[in-house]
């Protein structure tokens, strides 16, 4: 019995989310097919988020526990060579039998990519969200801070399981710009807006990134985004969550003693 | 009558590449169909360039003839309501009568986007060219340094008319990194060939690129560009044409005084 660290990377547009479901594409029920074909184990795993349908992962990580003691490179080759294009085996190696992908994260990284402008932006548009700009970054940062340390995010999103607690602690969030290009005016405005957190509800990265944009684009001052906090939520309905394409997990921390092989 | 210059973005995954053909699904076809259903006029028009099936734009500009006086901001909003999801208007300006998109262009530029890494890149698969990493970016610059200048480039491409001329002027290459940033050490290592060229024969980016990366991946050294530069093709059929996916059509500049509305 091995158990292996596996890192993915999906393109989230053709996946019914994360999560196992009968009868529908999700990205956990296809590693589990590409796994069972490889190794002819369908092993029980654990793994760092459940993304929603339409959102994407750079870093996904996953630990499963199997029979055979693979090599990592050779899991990781095997794996490919059976996975559709949408998604890859980014890396795997060896790891305690304890690690539990999702209980021994310690920081969890989102993105979520907004592309502005005054037309819709065809390249872009499975992985950013389109909105008409230009978006006030300096608004958008100052809002962004209220959403920063130890809070009850109940207006942002739900518990992973019912009953369980919404509060999450926000290590830092950055707002930046890729900048227009000198040979290409008419390129969008990107503007990737960064989470680092302990744990996030479910939605509540397509809240921030819905609330952060009305602010950036005027339709909201800075200081309601402090109120949502201070509230618990928006009483009046207006929080608008952004469309999961926009939607990026980056990246999952481990502290150095964990998930590696003893 | 009124000439405009549109400005268009682009998919091209999912084109049988620009130029209208029966049966198939391509960019001009696609936007002639919408502006006839916009003005119900087929009208006359002209392209900076034609790209491959597969290929992008983020500045493919076109003149168009118009019987009706369309605002351009009006002619823009009606034409992005009928196209689909994978091809906007960015820009619509009036300009000269005499205004031709290809002829007019004085100057292009291509941008190739190469992801490299030891595993395949879901999210990027539409739009780089996935090959096995770290790719060279000293040799690939020696090598690209060949390339600039008026050359004959029938070793890297085929004149857009039978007969035609195949020199060329490449005015200058960049070839940069996206960098891997510190949260994210399993990112692709993004390399992007930048090539400024007065035109561009058909193949002549994509072959640009292939010669690039077999020298950032050392199987050629930099000096086999410069070889293949001077005896025009490669006589052994090594040279390799890259992906049309990694292609992006990305600025045309025109002369100031032209395409401007008298």
């Amino acid at each position: 019995m091995t158990t292996h660290r596996l890192t993915l990377e999906y393109d989230g547009t053709d996946f019914h989310g994360w999560q196992s479901q009968p009868a529908v594409r999700t990205v956990a029920g296809t590693l589990l097919d590409a796994i069972e074909l490889v190794t002819g184990e369908r092993p029980a795993f654990t793994a760092a988020g459940r993304t929603d349908t339409g959102a994407h992962a750079h870093a996904q990580v996953v630990g499963i526990h199997l029979r055979r003691d693979w090599e990592p490179a050779t899991l990781r080759a095997a794996l490919n060579a059976v996975l559709p294009a949408d998604v890859a085996i980014v890396d795997a190696e060896r790891c305690a039998p304890g690690f539990n992908a999702r209980r021994d994260a310690v920081l969890r990284t989102y993105r979520y990519v907004v592309a502005s402008r005054d037309a819709r932006t065809p390249v872009l548009r499975r992985h950013a969200w389109y909105v008409r700009g230009p978006l006030d970054l300096d608004a958008m940062r100052a809002a962004a801070a209220a959403l920063e340390g130890r809070h009850d995010f109940r207006g942002f999103g739900t518990a992973t399981h019912p009953g369980g607690s919404t509060t999450r602690t926000v290590a830092g969030i950055t707002i930046e710009t890729a900048g227009v290009e000198p040979d290409a005016p008419r390129a969008p405005q990107l503007v990737v807006i960064s989470v680092r957190a302990n744990a996030f509800l479910r939605g509540m990265m397509r809240s921030f990134a819905g609330a952060l944009v009305a602010v950036g684009q005027g339709r909201r001052p800075a200081s309601w985004v402090a109120d949502l906090v201070r509230e618990g939520a928006a009483r009046d309905g207006s929080l608008t969550v952004a469309p999961a394409r926009g939607l990026h997990q980056w990246a999952v921390s481990y502290s150095p003693s964990e998930g590696r092989a003893a």
